[in-house]
């Protein structure tokens, strides 16, 4: 494929708005919804069926360009004929009649799917997966094969003493551990009880419950655009890993890991420079903390590299993925990792092989038709385009940011509320995008997101700056 | 369907066993895979395409009946025909090729999808669902439910303060919550960071992970049969009751809710009388704690009731599923449950139509064939069955338990060593069973185990305790 080919020949020419979104059909269908379902987030109800490509369609027939896709979570366009057809195999529906425990009773395709599929996208020196279930699913083993790898290497081989066996069953040390996992503020690692306590991006996603006091780093507050500030962010970013040392050095209990997202996304896609992970890459190794790279949302191959950080030069010990993978778990290389002995990273169904179907069918699309290529032209044009947008609102469009980050394109807006009433005007105008922090707008348009998407795109974005102005 | 008819007419007529299990092939398929996927916990390689019904096939070819079935999670039998057809419909290819984040964007059939299949076997007067994602993950959802409702509650329509939003994003009181969970001794709740917590089966569960300070109270050790102590049970259940008071009127922080499992399985299949659990109900209510009744291992027909706290007479707040139901989440009525507002109980996808497909079609298969019926009537056979057993090994086979209580039947042996050396033994004349707790052994076969298959499953049981004696 190249760009000015036509990924998807049958989508749509562009948005198609017949009513209002939210629409009528989309609010008799969330009233029924919402009779036995909690739809309180819903923003429409959506018709996957006639949904293609980069256009959502809803209830009411809308048509909508969709740079939004699912919370950064569809790859490929909406029923991309390739993943239907991995759907209409006999591996798929065995994998789905028959849901394995994949600890206890592996099945005999597994070793094939996963070195053809997500190993073939692993990490170099990554060689290792450990398959989950949802992204905070994927941080919280991650987290725990910290917290066992450590307390293994501290125990040296002596076995659990009886103190140990007893007072575990009642959550007291030293059974239990009190060792923590370092977060960095702004970051989001999911909503269970331990990547919660790692999270920091809003107050409405933890208040109300309980979380484990673990040490929070400063994540950079850098000015956009990058290049304009240069010496102020390294002043920035040196001041942060500073913080960061000090904590490595001073904080009183052991520091499993440290988990940090590549670009923070929830919390406000706010960037850092390579830089700035590469400082942390060689703290947590110098303190000996294991550093987990949480790509659940940045991986996928939408910064134009199958993972994120990889733009940075590093390597960590774990890498977390989910979303556009539609398969979570976490890659890692030392079989410590897993865990001593049986049983102590485990569940029962420890993955799910209908996923790592799905998983291996939109990674061989990826290499087949050199997405991240084209990711990368596209972005290059989509970033250029944005930036004439910016030129346009100063007012309005503040801290561009993205610039050779394929797809990881944002910016925010004055306030919460002109936030929000510009991306209710762009639905209307049939783009749907997403909000992200306080004030930011995220782009997470699908792989196959082609130059005549930017442009629509691009315009739209520019009429609801007219029109807000 | 009668007990008498075959419900496979194809599947193998007896266990056929070509090697030992694990077998040659196994232990190479595990070599590779072990390479890139942890193999540490695992009994065999399966090949689940040549497994039918109640026989499993290993990578040997070896043909065993299956007791265990996946941990407790399939519940039709291997390759169901019913369920194949559901994984080839247009629904299902569409469903796995755009999975909605269902909180934003709920599917135009979603509901159709939750009322037709989930919400029709929802215990009496739960008629809401939340759908997650494995076990762990519905428990965990329900606790924040409940944290939700009970901040929510006490806070009575007072905004959050500035202080709440602050101390929150350090993990902090009074925005992070100090309100608890109570589980119960030996109990299974899965091994993320808040269900973990609330977990105790086994240290080797919970060695080494940090976990939340919460109240645990007992849960009674009966003497089995039931029927033969019944003085005894209702002292000791009287006992655990009365323990239970007392940490509900003096517990320093709120318990916002209590977790049990109507049959503890993974702690080591445990019983309790319908009395013990009406008692729970009671004092749960008198004190303003809301009760989750964990039905993951128990639930979805395998106890001759959709689901085994039905046995009880009791209702509780929340009810969690997963494992038989292929699909997870927790049922519930107040609608506060679901938070008072968008973005408090919130995740990416918030459940699987894909798995919503295969949960419905499952249960329209149990009442389609009337699996209820014929799950009692076949374990009436099977208990009579192993209590002849029991009497002809007085000494090997201790506490037989579960009349009544359809297939979840289990007795233990007097050691670790010798259960171990059982489960081994029975594996390699044809029979997969799988332990639990300790020393037991539980029974864990599908809604399709029938009067044939217990005849070959009590005469292995039999044959290997003749041989370990």
């Amino acid at each position: 494929m190249g760009v000015s080919e036509d990924y998807f020949p049958d989508e749509p020419k562009r948005p198609d708005m017949k009513t209002k979104c939210p629409g009528p059909a989309t609010i008799a269908k969330l009233e029924e919804l919402s009779k036995v379902f909690d739809t309180k987030a819903a923003f429409f109800v959506t018709d996957f069926y006639n949904s293609l490509g980069n256009y959502i369609c809803d209830a009411d027939g809308n048509k909508m360009l969709d740079a939004y896709c699912q919370i950064s979570s569809i790859a490929l366009g909406y029923n991309n004929p390739e993943l239907l057809k991995a759907t209409r195999t006999r591996e798929m529906a065995v994998a789905l009649t028959n849901r394995p425990a994949l600890a206890c009773f592996p099945s005999t395709d597994y070793y094939e799917i996963l070195k053809d599929g997500l190993l073939s996208v692993a990490p170099e020196g990554l060689d290792r997966v450990c398959t989950a279930h949802t992204g905070s699913d994927a941080n919280e083993m991650a987290f725990k094969a910290a917290f066992l790898y450590q307390a293994t290497k501290k125990r040296a081989g002596k076995p659990f003493t009886e103190e140990d066996k007893t007072s575990v069953m009642n959550n007291q040390t030293p059974g239990a551990s009190d060792m923590v996992i370092l977060s960095f503020t702004e970051g989001f690692h999911g909503r269970l009880f331990g990547s919660l306590s790692a999270t920091h991006s809003k107050p409405i996603h933890k208040l109300d419950i309980p979380a484990f006091q673990w040490p929070v780093a400063p994540f950079p507050t850098l000015k956009y655009p990058l290049e304009g500030f240069e010496k102020e962010n390294r002043a920035e970013e040196e001041r942060c890993l500073k913080d960061l040392e000090s904590i490595l050095t001073t904080f009183p209990h052991q520091i499993a890991a440290a988990i940090i997202e590549p670009v923070q996304s929830e919390g406000g896609d706010n960037h850092a420079s390579p830089f700035f992970f590469q400082g942390v890459r060689s703290l947590t190794k110098k303190y000996g903390v294991l550093l987990i790279v949480d790509e659940v949302q940045c991986g996928g191959g939408g910064s134009g590299k199958m993972w994120l950080h990889q733009h940075y030069g590093i390597s960590p010990d774990i890498m977390t993925f989910s979303k556009k993978m539609q398969n979570a778990g976490f890659f890692y290389h030392d079989p410590l990792l897993a865990g001593d002995r049986p049983y102590r990273q485990f569940n029962t169904w420890c993955g799910d092989p209908s996923k790592a179907l799905i998983a291996k069918a939109i990674i061989h699309e990826i290499k087949d038709k050199h997405l991240l290529n084209e990711v990368n032209k596209t972005a290059a044009y989509l970033y250029a385009k944005m930036e004439n947008v910016r030129q346009k609102h100063l007012k309005l469009m503040l801290n561009l940011r993205g610039k050779d980050r394929g797809f990881f394109v944002a910016f925010d807006l004055p306030t919460v509320e002109l936030r929000d009433k510009f991306l209710y005007t762009c639905r209307q105008k049939g783009v749907n995008m997403g909000g992200c922090g306080d004030k930011g707008v995220r782009l997470r348009p699908t792989l196959v997101f082609q130059p005549k998407h930017v442009d629509i795109l691009v315009k739209t974005i520019d009429e609801a700056f007219d029109q807000l102005d």
